[in-house]
């Protein structure tokens, strides 16, 4: 019996009734074994495609991305995940359109989705607005495919908004289940997200926010780490924090970098911007106030460069379990030494997991795609072994 | 019988000897039985679409996309069409190509055709440039392609010229059609196709003049209203008055916007610009004169201003058959308190049309893929038929 | 038997087994064999298309495009290739990228190639740069796919680096090939690579040394003309010299571009900065001195200006073999009096090749997809064998 096979049995037994045709905004929208659902099906292809079986379940269509930062990873991510699963993708460049000034996100979102599959967002800059542009869209595709303007009803993936990166956050723990060999080991492990240091300003949140509201819901110790004013929005450490009870393992918070790399079996350490910050350059950019906004932005760097000595150094890494925690990165890192004077991580730190952060990254088209599969095919189990059994191959000879 | 095989049987009768290998520029160019197959083709395959029939009649092959105006819904669509026959779209981005100072359209379009099966091309900023360039580009082709240097014969999609919009009238009069139960109920209804006042300057003219154009084929009262000074092309409004001519209806003239809708089954309120004024444009770009281009926008702003009585109000709207005239726009609108202080139209007006509106929009990727299948497909009738009957799906499972 | 079985039957007595996997930075680093394979399967690929049969050896896949430098024939071909096969086209635009400061060429390369078959590089503008920016780009997916990050080991196809232009290069000679009716014709002909005057700036060194380290494989007598000043890289004449040697041709220069075209069979007359220059400006944006980039401008215009003489014009081509040489360009050229006042040939030489110059453009896409299909496809002779006898057609009906 092939692995896929295996897990297309698997994923039988999970109810996934409800995935078929829904949006993916945040993991905590999701239940558990939705969740393992997507794990399951991002397996399943990455082994057909291993394989050389052909994971083509469209025959055309398109994949719609709107990418409101810039982005490279999550980009290819995106089309390489339309590409598996047969999918064209096509950018909506805002710069490039006749999007007119007060063009509402209604008659966009229309007018670009008549022959979309899936929409892939990113809008992540301020606080309050990615999510919200986000549901607007979709909330007009729901309406549009009701009001019979479209014939299919596209579904959303989150490429990251200003509250969770679920693609990101998803392919980090896809990681660690391969990495730790299966999810029932993860139990007791001790995680510690923590802000480092970077000369740059404003990082978005979504990703400790992301991990938190994830990595909780897997019986672990995840310790959230930074220096005071570095707060993260508070719903989602209330999320965290109900997770981590449901699940028996915990959430705490401390602002000792120190006290999470201790003994931790897994450490995430990453620059972000202050949440209450972030709220304000919402204000200051919704009001146009340039001035403002510069002297936010020298203000945040030098509130930043204060805690310069929150980074993962070799001296750091010693703390961790065996002084060999796993270590994350969503990537790029700012590292010592090698893309900036001082940074997150050390630049032979780094260079010790390089190994293991690409192959971190490279989980994310499988998540993608497996998102995209689970909202869009009807029978994904009888798809799964379809593919499995068929004679269509990716490449030829 | 599929409502397919009934449009191909309805296809069959149609003299369509002349339509392969042959280019899109302008509704005019094309007979009456032509014209029809469009609306035929598209029918049936936006049918096999929604029956999740494949439709890609290509297994490889690209539509090159020249763009040298903005656009987001035309970009969309033609990208929508490729897609759905099997082609993958290549964007000619003038800014990132190394299209040298001099070098000549004959070259560029054999350069980037090599493997093209369609072009689509916006070029409608400039009276007397866009259909001028969309020509020479296209007989380069038809050259190239008798000299060997291609090997299939691209052909033209006109994505709006200087002159007509065929592929935005289309998808109105398709919209019309399905709208009134079918092209024989046109006969004798009122279309009001009027200017309205935008706070922006300088629209193509390409849209009230394509409506002209085609919409006097079928027999309706096709009145064009705009204030004095804002008159579109003589040479349109002959094709216009011929087809009225022809077919029974009328083609009429007046500066009144009430006159216009009064009783009119269809309302078409939209802004564009002069056209002395855009030919004075168009001259003033060639010499440079960067100074008179900035007055003559001046002076248009003002002119303009002196007609913002010209919009699509609700008590405007009460002129019309009933109160209820259907409301068409090619979008996007300039919405009276939504968009901009006063525009096209009232929020209230466009608001009650959204859902038509959209609608009107969802045909043209299928006008488009209607348009490059005649042109592209020898044998359009077996081959809709073949689609029919195929087990090829477009989505599996 | 057709022209693609009789293809593939040569094909098989060639000696290939190292080409599967394989990169192509420089013709230099292919043996005779190796060449003459690609010409053989680009000829077999156009055959098929000329047939109408599907080419697609990949159901899906990725080609990513990185160009480093304008370009729109290139950027065409590369896309054409991979459609013509089944890859899908993603280009890394660099300014829409997150790639960070500092961010490691070996992380984008990884990045970007999870589910790439082909990357196709142009980083042409700085001498020391350009391949040294691909050897590090390849050598990290050589990495990344023994480490298990990468599930395929992509091949790269130079798209033209500061050493050589390869795909532009052997169409050219694919181009020759077939006007003289086969490689066998070809010893002893005469070659004129030659230095032109135009009034631009600082041209890449790729074309002529391409040219002259590809050219003299086929027992020519090659000639590199040009003002003193203008040399090429010392490295490659010696390539040149060698191959001459080899194959029995010649390999000689001259500072005469009478000389050079004297009684030749083919001229190839094209502006290209001196190396020494491209050396220096290489040291002069390494250091950001913008003023010294300009004042080299300047220096290096007022020194092609004393070359106005170097041009093709009707009288040079008179002392040509039978004043009838087959002109070569790898287009665009400054055309005097159609793209600039003075440039590297007149209007009337250029017009009177324009169907060949068209047709040497046209070998560009199928020796792309033949380097592609060569470094990708296992079992090249049976793949070309099963295309010809398929049932699958490229466009239906």
């Amino acid at each position: 019996m092939s692995k896929t096979v295996e897990l297309a049995r698997k994923l039988e037994k999970l109810n996934i009734a409800d995935m078929y045709r829904k949006d993916f905004y945040w993991t905590w929208d999701k239940t558990d074994e939705e969740l393992e659902a997507i794990f399951t099906v991002a397996d399943a292809l990455r082994d057909l495609r291993e394989r050389n079986k052909s994971t083509r379940v469209f025959d055309s269509g398109l994949g719609i991305s709107i990418f409101r930062d810039n982005s490279t990873r999550t980009r290819f991510s995106f089309a390489s995940a339309c590409n598996l699963l047969g999918l064209e993708v096509q950018d909506l460049d805002e710069k490039k359109s006749q999007i007119a000034h007060g063009e509402t996100v209604r008659e966009t979102a229309n007018m670009v989705s008549f022959m979309a599959d899936v929409i892939g967002i990113r809008d992540d800059m301020f606080i309050g607005e990615g999510h919200k542009y986000m549901k607007t869209f979709m909330d007009a595709l729901e309406d549009g495919y009701g009001d019979g303007i479209l014939e299919q009803r596209p579904t959303l993936v989150n490429l990251q908004c200003d509250v969770d990166h679920p693609t990101q956050c998803m392919a980090d723990m896809l990681h660690i289940i391969h990495e730790f060999g299966g999810v029932e080991n993860l139990k007791g492990k001790k995680v510690a997200m923590t802000w480092a240091y970077s000369p740059s300003y404003g990082k978005p949140l979504s990703v400790p926010q992301g991990v938190i509201g994830l990595f909780t819901r897997f019986g672990m110790d995840v310790v959230l780490a930074h220096p005071e004013g570095y707060e993260v929005m508070p719903e989602v450490e209330q999320i965290a924090a109900a997770n981590a009870e449901k699940t028996g393992g915990s959430f705490t918070k401390t602002n000792s970098m120190a006290e999470a790399f201790a003994d931790a079996d897994i450490v995430y350490p990453k620059s972000w911007a202050p949440f209450a910050a972030m709220e304000e350059r919402t204000k200051l950019y919704q009001a146009g106030d340039k001035d403002g906004i510069d002297e936010l932005e020298q203000r945040l760097l030098a509130q930043n460069a204060q805690h310069k000595d929150w980074t993962c150094s070799e001296e750091m890494m010693k703390l961790t379990k065996d002084g060999k925690a796993l270590y994350l990165h969503c990537l790029p890192a700012d590292i010592t030494g090698l893309s900036c004077e001082e940074g997150e991580v050390d630049n032979s730190v780094f260079d010790r997991y390089i190994v293991p952060l690409y192959k971190e990254a490279s989980f994310k088209p499988y998540i993608i795609a497996a998102m995209i599969f689970l909202a869009q095919i009807k029978d994904p189990v009888q798809a799964l072994l379809d593919m499995d059994a068929g004679e269509n191959t990716r490449k030829n000879h």
